[in-house]
């Protein structure tokens, strides 16, 4: 498994990680435990005691401090056994669980999976519209038994709206759209605008557009490393400028499992401002979409896994169309950044350019311009 | 895994491949899929799209094209891309799926797995008994867990009807009666008579014979590669010519699925000239082996494989009895195939020596005459 | 898979290996079948016919002989083909499945997976408080998901009865106790002692301890290679002489079914001359110890397992504790033990030093007076 270590991924949503009960979860092929210590911070450990290997994740929380099932070692924040109940009660200081640093934001728990003196907070991107503090959100999971990529490919290019998803999210004039792509940095983005379209009932009961009525939709897909993606979809009457329309923005972050299993994650944001309408619309976009995520996305996904199965993606030779042009653009960057990393670790020196990402990350499409466009719609 | 790849296999019974729907199966290893044309041809492809390798079997047939379910691509029946429904259309060249020979007979839609230049159709052997045009006939299924040889060993050495299959096809006769066997270029052919036999209520019931009389019952088995079978049993009483009986003639098809499971096609037919009398046979016949094919064969091939997990067969030193000749025969034929293939692939030239395979199959055992007799038992 | 070849093994109760059925078990990833012959020996063979690698263990066992349930072959305790049913009935000398040297002792059959001139059955440690000639024994059965080291790690440390059995064994006094380790020869032993303990009431139930009341409870683990144990425990009033109490004597065996499954067979027994009372205690230890065997031990040694996956021990660099001095000798004999094995083998001459391993079985703590001091005590 080659993951890009340095890097933030989502571990869980916020409200996943508590204070009384620790959580098992599998990132990067690493089982970890994250729970919550007496001052509310996220911790992210591996689940694994240092003693006997045992699943700490099964274990109590103690005073802040996880206690394994087993033996009763207790670990703290820093991973360090602070307290053996045995005998004299003294610790051996090789008895140390691998920590990670985590941050939360957007309401997620974030954690860092490489050097840890590289874990820098303004490396993640931008997600104003997920942000408990001000916006309503609602969020939604599901285990994808597929590489990582495969589903960046199916978020960067929504052209398979029409032909997968035909009765919730598709119609016919999604092919005849336009579609743009481009990167700044390692930031990629694809946006699309289906013309003079008859929206399918659930995007038009979403934006409130009557039955039958002619629209353009555009569909905005920004993609930040290591698979971090905002989508920004907004329904104008036919002709009319993006600003007279509504906006429904969404999160979809993808952690590798396993190099052939995926978290998704994914999360609808709006602002507070806009009050209970607001708060309803987020559960509707989530409820209404988890059934094509998990009966049409998901086995498709599941499927090309399978038929991909040990093979490199290029060395299947897959045919280029203009459509895959920024899920390719994605590729390329992630390819370099792993090799890159690579490279660095070999040479045992630092890895990657940071500050070249931090760029890129703040080159993105400003979120905030088309979060106004939002409120003034609604 | 190494399958010989310049043969045909059956692939599926012709009346599973349809003009509306494909049919997805995992053939020699390859997930490919059926589905027939809008002239009703049988086509075969690689189940896996060339542009995002999603599963071809899980789209739509639109005017004798296969529709990718994923981004609607279509494929037509020589593997090439007929059309994009996205932008302008265009079909980029390296848009091609696979495709294999298929020819469709005995009831059966055959195909090709290696160099299509020398997929010759008059390389298959002849199963006159099984042909839908002149003769009634019936079939059936099975997925074995087991290596395709494993199933060839067994129908090549019925001695195992006594112990295995005692309630329906076996009787303490088989074991004392007398067997031959020998090859004739590929083609190997056991023959066994068992005298004086008192037989199981099954098979005296389907042969008409009274409860109780003594009959003489051979079993005529005929292999050709990969591991393409006829049998034909026939009872007489006991001590009578062999022209004085009936004689139920099967086909039995084994196409490797993996290197550890096998797709078991098997037929019964009778000629149409019987009339209603063979139609209900060859239903007798094929329903009432599905219980000791599934409930005796099955089990014991699926633990025959389990014990010789990732061995070679010779590697474990079997011990060789004369009633293995037949099968042994087989085995090394296939042997020699596959090394002789192997070497030829190797050398980049042509593989094996089609018409020496093609004298094999002409040098069969008559098939015709059998059915002569049959007919004028009927 | 590296296992120690030779040494005994249990392979199953004796009331497990029958007369009229045999028996099907894998052991040290080999499958075997057990039956008794007409004299009721134990014989212990590979599951494999000579001829075609079938089940022996789906066969019958005619005139004490093991008949194959494919074509009817029958071997006998040598291993050798003694009928062969099919023509003329010779016997070819290859035709003959690998036998195991295989004893009955103490209510099990133990087989010895090497050499069969070692093995000696004076070689098997005593356990003298289960002989069905003498005491009541009673005896559980369950299959560990883990190498079979991780559950004598769990059987040499009892110090997790109070984490992980809370409710039935442990109590906070535990941890509190003494412990000491030793080794003689390949004999490890471990010596805990909880002092001024209130009992859990499975365990003071057990013990006729009334509840509430104070006592000293002592554990005495003896380990012998490969993976045979023997539990002593005790319970006195507090500060009470060992003498003044009642004693449990328990056997724990482990076998490795693979490299990473365990067959877990356990006993307690109790001298007959205890009449009904000690067949009683027996029942209800084993039966009460199901429970958190199988929920709370069971887990966690799978957990372990997972956590473990396909690395050495070592290689995860458990943090060493006091409480583990005496797994680690055992684990340290193994280790030695395998590493002199694989050294005789690779020089092609007999393996070991079975003197020597003789020597540590006659010097291990002597059961004879724990178990006297139980018949007085009852």
């Amino acid at each position: 498994m080659s993951f890009l270590l340095n890097a933030w991924y989502v571990a869980a949503f916020a409200h996943e990680v508590r204070v009384d009960a620790p959580l098992a979860r599998t990132l990067l092929g690493r089982p970890v435990v994250l729970y919550r210590d007496a001052s509310q911070r996220a911790i992210v450990l591996d689940d694994r005691c240092a003693h006997r290997f045992a699943p700490l994740s099964k274990g109590r929380i103690v005073d802040g401090a996880l206690e394994c099932p087993y033996h009763g070692l207790r670990f703290g924040e820093s991973g360090q056994c602070v307290h053996n109940p045995h005998g004299d009660g003294r610790v051996p200081s090789g008895a140390k669980v691998r920590t990670y640093p985590a941050i939360e934001r957007h309401g997620a728990v974030w954690f860092w999976a490489g050097d840890p003196q590289r874990a820098d907070a303004s490396l993640l991107p931008s997600f104003p519209f997920v942000d408990p503090a001000t916006t309503y959100m609602h969020d939604g999971y599901l285990l994808t038994r597929a590489h990582y990529q495969l589903s960046a490919d199916n978020l960067l290019d929504l052209s398979h709206f029409q032909f997968l998803h035909p009765d919730t999210l598709g119609s016919e004039a999604i092919a005849r759209g336009e579609v743009q792509s481009g990167s700044l940095g390692d930031t990629v983005w694809v946006r699309r605008v289906a013309h003079d379209e008859v929206l399918p009932p659930f995007v038009a009961d979403g934006f409130g557009i009557p039955p039958g009525m002619r629209v353009d939709r555009w569909m905005d897909v920004r993609w930040t490393p290591p698979g971090l993606l905002s989508i920004m979809v907004g329904v104008t009457p036919a002709g009319m400028p993006r600003e007279a329309g509504l906006i429904a923005p969404s999160a979809h972050w993808l952690t590798p499992e396993t190099d052939r299993t995926t978290h998704y994650f994914f999360a609808f944001g709006l602002p507070r401002e806009m009050g209970e309408r607001g708060r309803e619309l987020v559960r509707y976009a989530v409820d209404g979409l988890m059934k094509p995520f998990e009966q049409e996305d998901l086995p498709m996904l599941e499927a090309q896994q399978r038929n991909l199965g040990d093979s490199d993606f290029w060395a299947l030779q897959p045919a280029l169309l203009p459509l895959d042009a920024g899920a390719i653009r994605a590729r390329r960057v992630m390819e370099r950044l792993i090799a890159e990393e690579r490279a660095a670790n070999a040479a045992q020196e630092p890895v990657g350019d940071s500050s070249a990402r931090g760029e890129a990350v703040t080159g993105t499409v400003s979120v905030d311009s088309l979060r106004r466009s939002s409120c003034e719609a609604a």
